[in-house]
């Protein structure tokens, strides 16, 4: 048997959760909460239950779900949007972006994406044939380099993929970023696959800048959102996707014979939870308060705190540490710090194809206070 | 915008349940139950959820479901396999066999399907760069033709895509089919995916003959299972595929970075659910029961009966209505049906790429009762 993907092992998320649970580490690696949802989200997935929703939905979602989140686009977004041909439910993010390019990636397309990035990222595009360039981001600040993106754009050139807020880094694309990149495709037409599952964690008083916002952005875009990330749910693996009408056919033609459908349940449990907007409006806030506890617990130790203005994870400089494990490749680093000081973290040379190690790890601050107590209290012995 | 797929419009299950609504018609095109599940099983998701079950589950999936799908292979089909290495959780049997056919199949290796067959087969192979090489099951019979698939077979030929019990025409394979398909198999290196989500509908005493109980396909097979079909909640979106190791490494490989994971609350209520077999082994006699039924009503119209041994599926011959409507195409037919005598129905041709029409359309009878006695009620008058 030859491998599709002869490079690709278990995911580091599955793999630093798998020796977190072993060692009885702190969990600071994989992103996902270690508090609970809102119970109102609970009691409306039993409702539906109860209601009888438990056959297959629409193909492209719940109606109610795509009303709701065609009302979310308008009011926070400006985008007006048809939940008819424009909104599909999908099985989680990861699940909306491979869809995405399996729809529209050709073999031989290239699809450039911005490193660090996300690891399903290029298997996914390797997945439908295509080619991945990699190009990237600013080292240091992990700001966007239009200068290296414009370089990279070529006739074959089918899509670009971007993250905001981002992961691993936690930065935030601005305003001016993304009229520059609104500028930089005007004249090609390249197709914009905006991975915006944090859209609900930006900090300082910052908005979030959708590709929604930017007509000749929204125009050739695949916007993906998750519910599981801005409703504490990571398990329930429920996401969306907004495309225009000519994209969203080709994505629903793959979509319906990838995954079909959708959990139902829970599509008709989110579009009641969604009437409320309290909780993603909220949410900036909840984890900005999470995120300045950490940091400042952080402060207090040797690692270097790198910027943070969104997502839920906080990146930190190892070289300055008073052990000569600090020395280690980042991999090995975080295997050892999981093992011997019992806190799992994600190394960022897990985010590059080349494995480029720049002796920064990612923590995860979606955790209770006390975890996090917990977790600075160990790290601050290095 | 190049189409991957040109040639796919929307899936026709989801075009024919939504004219049945659009039309008010007794649905009984798409094959989905309505009525309800056990409320045992619901409140086996409210206690997971309560329990906290809503974060990521591990990758392959929650232990508990793998571990008690292994106790059911083990206890069906004398298959040990282990949970650990050889059975993935996933978001239902579609996202299995694209899932599988993405990890195996290269560019230009060649896949055999046996038609009539579900729709997705043809586009998944297409979306991994495969070759889909049709072979037609006997004409009238749906049984497997082995000279036919023997002639298909080429040094091209990554795997062979089998369905038993059999969708649509609810044709399942005897013991005699599976030990053939084993000594066809047995000198060649094509894997095998073995659709077996209808597993527990197999009527009149025979048994579901399992690839699982024959070493030499097992050895070779990804096994296709559904929580949706078995159970009565279509729209939860919950299978597994059982591989030996070698096959569930390049499936996770892929999976992983397709869905991630799967919804963690089902994962643990299908579970703890399973505790009791009686659910899945007593569901061929109330299938049984709704099968004679309806057959028994039908009988009493123009509709030729054609076998039916397994699944929720029967199927009918129409050229002998009284009506000039049955010289319409197949597909035109079950569109008048729905509209015009308000029964729905799917077509044969939609299972055939080149849209093969024999005057066979295919009814679901997971329905209650009084459904199937109304729809009966309607098709007498033809
Ligand atoms: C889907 S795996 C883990 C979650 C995540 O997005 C991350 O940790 O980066
Ligand atoms: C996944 S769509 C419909 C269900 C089904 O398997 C069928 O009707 O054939």
């Amino acid at each position: 048997l030859t491998s599709r993907l002869p490079k690709v092992g278990t995911t580091i998320f599955t793999v630093m959760s798998a020796l977190a649970t072993e060692h009885g580490a702190v969990n600071l690696g994989q992103g996902f909460p270690d508090f609970h949802c809102d119970p109102a989200l609970l009691d409306a997935v039993t409702q539906a239950m109860q209601a009888g929703h438990n056959q297959y939905p629409p193909m492209p979602g719940a109606l109610a779900l795509r009303q709701a989140m065609a009302s979310k686009m308008q009011a926070l977004y400006g985008l007006a949007c048809d939940p008819a041909t424009e909104i599909t439910v999908t099985a989680g993010a990861t699940q909306a972006i491979l869809t995405a390019i399996l729809a529209v990636v050709q073999p031989g397309d290239e699809v450039i994406v911005l490193e660090p990035c996300y690891d399903s990222y290029v298997p996914n595009i390797e997945l439908a044939g295509g080619v991945a360039v990699r190009v990237p981001l600013t080292p240091g600040s992990f700001r966007p380099d239009f200068d290296r993106i414009a370089a990279a754009i070529t006739p074959r050139t089918r899509a670009l993929l971007i993250n905001s807020p981002h992961n691993p880094s936690g930065m935030v694309w601005s305003e001016t970023d993304m009229r520059r990149l609104e500028a930089m495709l005007a004249p090609t037409d390249v197709l914009l696959i905006s991975d915006e599952v944090y859209e609900h964690m930006v900090f300082d008083g910052q908005a979030h800048q959708s590709a929604a916002r930017f007509p000749g952005l929204a125009a050739r875009a695949f916007i993906v959102s998750s519910f599981g990330k801005t409703y504490h749910v990571t398990g329930w693996k429920i996401g969306t996707v907004v495309a225009p009408a000519p994209l969203t056919a080709e994505f629903r033609k793959v979509h319906q014979f990838n995954v079909f459908t959708v959990n139902t349940p829970m599509q008709h449990a989110l579009a009641a939870y969604m009437a409320d907007p309290a909780p993603y409006l909220e949410l900036a806030a909840f984890y900005q308060r999470k995120r300045d506890l950490f940091r400042e617990g952080l402060a207090t130790t040797r690692f270097r705190l790198l910027p943070g203005e969104g997502t839920y994870f906080q990146c930190v400089d190892i070289s300055n540490l008073a052990v000569p494990e600090r020395d280690l490749p980042e991999g090995d680093f975080c295997q050892w710090l999981t093992r011997e000081i019992g806190v799992a973290a994600i190394p960022l040379s897990a985010f590059y194809g080349d494995g480029f190690d720049q002796r920064v790890v990612r923590f995860c601050f979606a955790k209770k206070d006390e975890t996090l107590r917990e977790g600075i209290k160990r790290l601050a012995s290095l």
